[in-house]
């Protein structure tokens, strides 16, 4: 697999074309950013950290019937990924509220929700990512109906799966963002990453925060909480 | 009918029992207020304007079928209503980009939209109205699904009746805010208002602004874009 050029940087990833033409080639970066991009950081490690944790959950869902992009990974910060376009959508599931579904409807962190939220992100930095409905998403012609209840679906069962594992890791899985893309033939394909940069992920008992909010919100040992939750995942931390 | 105590007041009306159990007395108000309170003001008249306009609407509403909570305009500014109780949730229909979906979405005000766009917001002052979609109404218990899927089938009926019948008036129907009710065994109506405080008119030519634009955005001459809706309705202004 040849390393080609970059064909595009992203606050956390950098997507290089390879030699093979449905593959790309995923480098994941130390830079953190938050509230869109306002927030630039560092977090040591992270790229690994993220590369490895993305790595497992994929593997996961491919195993449980969940297809998506992700191939294989080559180096501590690299992975192979299928070609897709990505749907400029970002799909949020939550299962506890926290952060802008807290603000939103008025709910105090951490209360559980009677089931599972789903939302659709308009994934725009100039218009900072607004939520919008179907109806926006018809009317912009973002995805069809029946890829919007595709990925609605999927994002679901990537919810229970992830929700049950990680139960038995001692974490509960507060939330996350999922992006989708379409392979040349029209197929979806879950993409992007799934990390502690795009997941809530807490301490089952104490409640402590293992993800980017220690970031967002200065709680310190950012790096501490990307490791611990490698470790739980079964990974190994390499430092 | 006798005018009882005042029940509730709010931005544009206040609503008074009667002595009959089901139904409410409506008393429209010439103050006018935006951005969630932020601006107040008075717009001289607009009470007598909107009482009228209100039940002009209403009236052809039930006309065509679509039941609402209108009974009867009983002085120049006052209605009789049926008692409902309000569903805390703001159908907002569009049909040209303008406002916060022009915002929201990055469009320039005035783009014709596709096809109508139907928008659920949560009527919560402290939390500044937030746009909220199937899933948070869900969640909350706002409407059940069969109430949601009614509001917005109805949302649109009106959207269809309003926007032809305007036309003919000289008038663009860009988009309006529908409130809804329930009756005490349990029967959705339209509620609350139609008027130039919940609905933007724009002159079908000149695109000139008939409605609270004009006070939101102090393009002067509000009192008389109000009059001016409502002679084109066929209403009789009184000054």
């Amino acid at each position: 697999m040849e390393k080609l050029e970059l064909l595009y940087e992203g606050k956390a990833k950098k997507i290089y074309r390879t030699n093979k033409k449905e593959q790309f080639l995923v480098e994941y970066k130390d830079d953190a950013t938050a509230f869109n991009g306002e927030k630039k950081g560092t977090i040591v490690g992270k790229g690994a950290l993220n590369n490895q944790m993305s790595a497992i959950f994929f593997q996961m869902l491919s195993e449980k019937g969940v297809e998506n992009h992700f191939v294989e990974r080559i180096s501590p910060i690299e992975q192979i990924v299928q070609k897709v376009k990505i749907i400029p959508l970002e799909v949020v599931v939550r299962n506890i509220a926290a952060g802008s579904l807290a603000k939103r409807l008025g709910l105090a962190e951490g209360t559980a929700l009677r089931h599972p939220v789903v939302e659709f992100y308009y994934k725009d930095d100039e218009l900072g990512d607004p939520l919008i409905n179907d109806s926006h998403i018809s009317v912009l012609q973002l995805a069809t109906p029946e890829q919007l209840q595709q990925m609605e679906l999927v994002s679901l069962k990537v919810n229970e799966i992830l929700s049950e594992y990680l139960l038995t890791r001692k974490v509960l899985l507060v939330d996350f963002k999922l992006e989708f893309g379409l392979t040349e033939d029209g197929k979806l394909l879950l993409a992007d990453e799934i990390s502690p940069d795009t997941c809530r992920f807490w301490d089952a008992d104490s409640k402590e925060k293992l993800d980017k909010d220690r970031f967002r919100r200065d709680l310190g040992h950012v790096e501490e909480a990307y490791q611990e939750m490698l470790k739980r995942l079964g990974g190994e931390v390499l430092v």
